[in-house]
């Protein structure tokens, strides 16, 4: 997707070890424009598929999500972090983020997530795939569907996009980046 | 706010000790529509109201935050609730959570508020206010200057908004509660 490929370019922040930082625009402030441009180019890529909810995790997965959620007319559900005191009924999973080298716990609720649903699974970036990972196993905890996935940006060099398309998931990444080496910011054409 | 009103009658959970779970359609599925109505009755009581950015804080202020921002083509930023470790150059409050128990820590970037932003804070509860005071104490340590905070639902029985309004905060609520007491919830005409 040009506009976003485009600021990207304009104001990402590349840092040793494979980090992107796009603070200026997704992931901290954010741009509700292209935020909304970007989710009619998911109403785009996912126009052949079947799904009746949208899914995403904290923090950063929710603007894109509403935003999709709100063209459809379909209800969003935002996988929380860790579990919280006052919700029962929750369907959990572990996720290993690399980037902080920790282990988190991502939860959703069985009423929100539930056997027949068909989701598309929106979220900022895709790097190892961890977290998409866990979603999937949420999902199939939940007795659900996931009919897709789509990322605002994907790494391809994590190699979390190529995992997903082997097990068949259909995978849309709006921009993806083949390399972030010698902090330079190369994106696929 | 009608429909809101209506939504939390109808889909808002009491639990002891005047928690009012809305997770049907706020704070964990989320329904775009009625935020997107909610953004416009914000961009309606605001209308007087000069400001350049909207803030919010993570997770649940997110939403209702972008949709005002989209509504309004103005940047949007999500304070943080624990300090990124990618981050540098940030402000930051503390904030005690009674419904937890415990003390956070919200921060935000000084590349995203800063000295002379106007800024319309949007959130989704007003409770005991401490969350909007650790707002307020940011704004002020960034130099920028607050021109309103809204809130999807305000607790009045815990008096939040009765101490930002004494200090002069322009505050506009969609939902009042006066009272949860025996899980009845009590709204304000």
């Amino acid at each position: 997707m040009k506009a976003l490929k485009e600021r990207i370019l304009r104001d990402g922040k590349c840092f040793e070890g494979g980090i992107l930082k796009v603070d200026n625009f997704i992931n901290h402030q954010m741009d509700p424009i292209l935020m909304k441009s970007m989710a009619v180019e998911f109403v785009r890529r996912f126009a052949g598929a079947d799904f009746n909810k949208v899914m995403t995790i904290e923090a950063s997965g929710i603007a894109p999500a509403i935003m999709v959620g709100y063209l459809l007319e379909l209800p969003v559900v935002f996988a929380k972090k860790k579990k919280p005191s006052t919700m029962e009924n929750m369907l959990t999973t572990s996720v290993y983020s690399f980037t902080k080298g920790t282990t988190y716990t991502v939860c959703v609720s069985k009423d929100y997530l539930c056997p027949g649903d068909k989701v598309l699974f929106i979220d900022d970036f895709l790097a190892n795939g961890n977290a998409a990972k866990g979603v999937i196993d949420l999902v199939r905890q939940a007795g659900a569907e996931l009919v897709g996935m789509g990322f605002l940006i994907e790494k391809a060099f994590q190699h979390g996009g190529d995992s997903l398309r082997e097990q068949g998931v259909h995978v849309e990444s709006l921009a993806v980046i083949e390399s972030l080496d010698n902090c330079q910011i190369s994106l696929r054409d």
